[in-house]
């Protein structure tokens, strides 16, 4: 815990939640109820290593807990790459993450504070984070998409989220049906190779020869630049077939989407509704869809709705 | 129940299966492990209303249970189409069944029988009998597969049947990404325009202008016919994509295949597998391929065990 006397026992219980991105990290502080009470964003010094990446969101914490005075209860934590989440671990990191697979986040956050702590896989956080307290609280069975730099999936089944034998479950960015093009893991026709921002990018260059962000793309699409267009068709059109195929396999018929992508939401939500207009599920149940409403805290916040949940805190809504 | 003095208290228990089929109705008894101790099988007066179907697996129950002398405590029924389970009716059947949509199918085995009933759609039957006492027995994570007349799924998640909010996940054969022919639902581009017996008689067809069964194709494929071995290849690979599919949304890894076109299954599996080796999941984790073993019966006893997990027998694994 931090300097200076122990928090009263009346003092307000809080969980945190941290997010460890490849840019940034958020830290929130939560109320039982999922109300961030408090939140700070810094650089994460993904090249200094996990000591350096887990040390600087505890200083995030500690800051923030001294300057409120609330009493922390548990902590969430949040991270990309595929976890461990049993063992408190990363198993698989990008390579703009120094000396992180392995690292043991939990263990690390569990005795720098005194509380518990707990890790999820970031999509699967922010999926848990709108579920609770976001977009689709309350909806007991979701599809999460984030479409930021790759493509990434959770799935939300009957109030929990779905993990899979080898916690792996969600993996929509890499399913196959989707063309051709090679993707980054290796594969082909992937949904990543038409949705992701970098794919985005890539599709724009591959027909003008002018590299632009997908931010760019967007703009320029709602400039009416017909190569433009066809991309964001192309990525709307397949994020509308992996919901279909969603919703096919697991009768899950809301999904919530979130990412850097999503912020050209009104540009992208028409073409991924005019492709499932013309390709209603198989079962008659059409498909909502909805944007994340969490913004750039939805992973921190799901973090803290993971410790909530784990802790068992008497509050309506499952975690 | 039938006629005679009730059975005495210390008799046998056993539970019921009734696979209700388009051209015939399978019936089988099970003790509490689910071992076979009686079974027989007539044709479905499908063409006869609800009243008949059900009254003819009825007079067929009734008749074992004289023969046997077994104590009854419950009923499983497996019916083909969208089935309500909780309300024990089927609500849509193909045009093959005669006034079945709406027939009260529990109710009326429940008030002839004085036991409980339990409807299911004949898939997740088919996945129940062979995750519980057939091919994958044990296994936690299953993506089960009838390739028949049209393609069926259905998914065994952490032990139990995903059913989904509407009652209808598992419809893999109606999920998009198979390229881009008419499917007998309307679609376009789904699993069973390729997969299905139907299918692979009217590929074959188109390919030579000669009309053949699904077996007559795969005795062509295994004589060396070209047309019938690309019409099995694209069968193959078509339920590869499928698998792979499932198992980067599901992380399910373990696939077991049933249904008419799994007789050729000297044929059909090399073709799935070579297909699957030639884009391994995204997650690592190999796809394990499996046989459905319980053959004809696997409805029935996927509806027996349906009956004795609702009844709660203390017997080993789940249902």
């Amino acid at each position: 815990m931090s300097g200076g006397p122990p928090p009263c026992p009346s003092t307000p219980e809080v969980f945190a939640g941290i997010d460890i991105g490849g840019t940034t990290t958020q830290v929130v502080l939560c109320t039982a109820d999922l109300t961030v009470v408090g939140g700070s964003e810094v650089p994460t010094p993904a090249a200094r290593g996990g000591g350096a990446m887990v040390g600087t969101a505890l200083d995030v914490l500690r800051r923030l807990l001294d300057e409120a005075g609330f009493r922390l209860a548990g902590v969430g934590v949040g991270a990309a790459g595929v976890v461990d989440a049993r063992a408190g671990r990363v198993l698989v990191a990008s390579d703009s993450f120094h000396d992180w697979a392995g690292f043991p986040v939990t263990a690390t956050v569990e005795g720098a504070l005194g509380v518990p702590a707990f890790l999820d896989n970031d999509v699967n956080a922010f999926l848990r984070g709108e579920a609770t307290k976001g977009a689709v609280a309350g909806v007991s069975h979701v599809l999460g998409m984030t479409l930021g730099t790759g493509v990434g999936g959770a799935l939300w089944v009957d109030g929990t989220l779905l993990e899979g034998p080898h916690g792996a479950a969600g993996e929509i960015g890499h399913i196959p049906g989707f063309g051709d093009l090679p993707c980054t893991c290796g594969g082909r026709g992937h949904l990543e190779t038409l949705a992701s921002g970098r794919s985005i990018g890539a599709r724009y260059a591959e027909r003008t020869g002018r590299h632009r962000t997908a931010r760019e793309v967007a703009e320029a699409a709602v400039r009416d630049d017909a190569d433009a267009v066809a991309v964001f068709e192309a990525a709307g059109t397949a994020v509308a077939r992996a919901l279909l195929v969603t919703a096919g396999l697991m009768d899950v018929t809301t999904a919530v989407i979130g990412g850097g992508v999503s912020r050209a939401w009104p540009l992208l939500a028409p073409l991924i509704r005019a492709a499932l207009a013309a390709e209603p599920p198989v079962s008659g149940h059409p498909i909502r869809l909805v944007r994340a409403r969490l913004g750039s805290r939805a992973v921190a916040v799901g973090a803290a709705s993971r410790a909530r949940g784990e802790l068992g805190a008497a509050v309506p809504g499952r975690a």
